[in-house]
């Protein structure tokens, strides 16, 4: 098994290991590893919503504006080409993830009718899931929801009708960590005539993704996770470009207009992807998501990748050393081709192990229903030696019983 | 004619001075009138969002959300019950007013149907107007669009008819500042069965509103502008709660879900207001609105709106002695009563005028098309003698054909 001395040595070899000074890191007894739910803070990202603040907001006031109208699509490029794959022009910055699937899922829908089913899988992550069921509803359409974690190109191809107007898969599981097979799958659906829409949350920012190589039609995700937004930072949307003057959102906002302050009475949707903004963005959020999406591009999603793949290979090992026979059972896949940048780790007693690393042992960990703990890696500042400290602290406590007690002092209180 | 001395003295006997320093005013030489487009930074908001990025996002990171999840509510609250009259548990902070208008506005048509009509006014704010014509289109409904700025109780009385299934009008409209008789209108619209939708954008923090007292039933409007909640600040939406259960958002979103950290695969809306709320909140943009709120709701609405009519009455004795002359005609009613917190005078220069006065004498104002300048007052920073300076510079600008130069110059060059 691979000592704290191997680990130590991983990091000097780590040709990332200097984008940890980028980040804000208050505490370095605490071992973050909730990179997959809030990516840590960019010290720039403090730096720019100070300026925004001071000096854009409080000095220049609205006269902000010509820069500001910027950002949606010079920070949507960014994203998108330097990290998706994308062309300019495809991705933009708006709303949150769910508002953004329900309007390419409804522009979908009703560019494709009389086709009527959207195909997901079931264990696509539960927002994507209502909003897809409220779109369907409203269209008179039917969602099939596909079984796996996450769906095989296989059972795809096998359900793959003359009916599909959209599938719409998670490219990462928000739970498993599994990855789909995102290039055959979209093959297979659009050989079927059916549009593509991904939820890239997961896997933006430390999965390579090739938009444009793989000719998905349509793509969402949040930037507040591996790309270090910020909390709840506006997300973004990528439509194919030979699509785009084809779709049309069902909110016809001001921000979507082709001539925004002509003030027309009538809608005219912009040309592009910016058809699909909607009223004035959050701007000191926004602002700060240029910050952590520029050291992603920076440090590059191949070497990001590399590293991703290295920690959770090595936190597999020590998993089966250390804590399979601690009664865990490994809920993510083993291959990493397959996998994410996070780990789920299933156990009976999940919750008070979550909030014993959390609360004692200095390991913050997410608890995902009903026995799940994830450990998230975000590379760009989590040590080979963090992984291995949080492996060694989740042994130590379990072994000792350290949840146990936790969970008798909460019953007790409660 | 009133004097600059006199001016000087009402700002003595101003009960509101003192608010004046709690916002930033980093040139005192600017006079800025566009409170209306984007109001001024609270001195405390820039605190506040170097709280939520150092010590929340930067520190504690994702060990924040227990405070972060509750801020839609606390800060829907504050505006909604010290600020427009609603009751607790009937305003969240969510989306875009855009986005907000289009979820309520939707789950209006559906509670109503088979009525199929939404009343708005040709004179509304664009935006209003796009999204309601999504709405209607997708509903099979249709939208008529009366006339009148703002269209009056009597307009509204002889169009309404039992097809009719929502009043969508503007409070305070964005150019003209004409202000709509919402108790009167309100009560019109629900003695013909038709649901009220109204849009505060330009009323929220500075003309009094009493939804709960006029029976109103839903209302949005945007945070950024009176209240202060920085560029883009996330905007607020009101239902009444004895309609909240009867309303389906047509963005089902995990925000939005009774049991949102259930993972549940079936969307269960939330009891209440909250489920009208969909992805995860702007924290950093959130934050900062309950502080412009805070100080509205100390300052009152009562005297914020008696000192928005002193100003906005000051200036109109000025444009009379002194504009009037010189080509400018009143765009915006005389009658107090009948007035927002900001004035439109029509010129046709309008748009020289408007950049002449913001780039070479320090007097912000806006431009609407196609000959409208705007001069936006904000009670809580405006002094009187800066809306007497405003008025004086303009009139020397004018009479001094300041604006030809402008634009010969501008001319020459493009």
């Amino acid at each position: 098994v691979i000592s704290r001395e191997d680990a130590l040595r991983l990091d000097e070899d780590d040709p990332l290991a200097a984008y940890r000074e980028r980040f804000v890191i208050s505490d370095p007894a605490i071992i973050y590893m909730n990179g997959n739910s809030l990516g840590r803070m960019p010290v720039a990202a403090a730096e720019r919503v100070r300026e925004v603040t001071s000096l854009e907001w409080g000095s220049r006031l609205a006269g902000s504006w010509p820069h500001w109208i910027e950002l949606p699509s010079r920070i949507g490029d960014l994203i998108g080409v330097d990290i998706l794959g994308a062309r300019p022009g495809e991705v933009v910055v708006s709303d949150s993830t769910s508002v953004n699937l329900y309007k390419l899922a409804s522009a979908a829908l009703q560019l494709t009718a009389p086709r009527s089913v959207i195909l997901t899988e079931a264990a696509n992550f539960p927002s994507d899931l209502y909003v897809l069921d409220g779109v369907a509803r409203a269209a008179g359409a039917r969602v099939r929801r596909l079984a796996g974690d996450p769906p095989d190109a296989g059972s795809l191809a096998a359900t793959l009708g003359a009916d599909v107007a959209l599938v719409c898969f998670s490219h990462v599981n928000y739970r498993s960590a599994g990855l789909a097979d995102l290039a055959a799958m979209t093959t297979l659906a659009r050989d079927a005539g059916a549009l593509t829409l991904w939820d890239l949350s997961h896997s933006a920012g430390v999965v390579p993704v090739e938009l444009e190589a793989c000719g998905v039609d349509l793509a969402v995700g949040c930037t507040y996770k591996y790309l270090s937004g910020g909390p709840g930072s506006p997300a973004f949307l990528y439509a194919r470009r030979g699509l785009q003057d084809r779709l049309l959102s069902p909110i016809s906002g001001w921000f979507g207009h082709r001539d925004q302050f002509g003030f027309s009475s009538e809608f005219e949707p912009a040309d592009g992807v910016g058809r699909f903004m909607v009223g004035t963005p959050p701007i000191v959020s926004l602002a700060a998501v240029e910050c952590g999406a520029r050291l992603v591009a920076d440090a590059g999603i191949a070497a990001i990748r590399a590293k991703s793949v290295a920690i959770t290979e090595l936190m597999i090992g020590l998993f089966d050393q250390w804590l399979a026979p601690l009664g865990f059972a490994l809920a993510s896949p083993r291959d990493p081709a397959r996998r994410g940048s996070h780990l789920a780790f299933r156990h009976p007693a999940a919750w008070p192990i979550s909030r014993t690393l959390v609360e004692r042992c200095g390991v913050v960990v997410d608890f995902r229903e009903p026995d799940v703990v994830r450990f998230g890696i975000g590379p760009l500042y989590t040590r080979f030696v963090d992984a291995w400290d949080a492996m060694d602290r989740t042994r130590t406590a379990v072994a000792d019983g350290m949840h146990l007690e936790f969970a008798a002092e909460r019953s007790g209180v409660t």
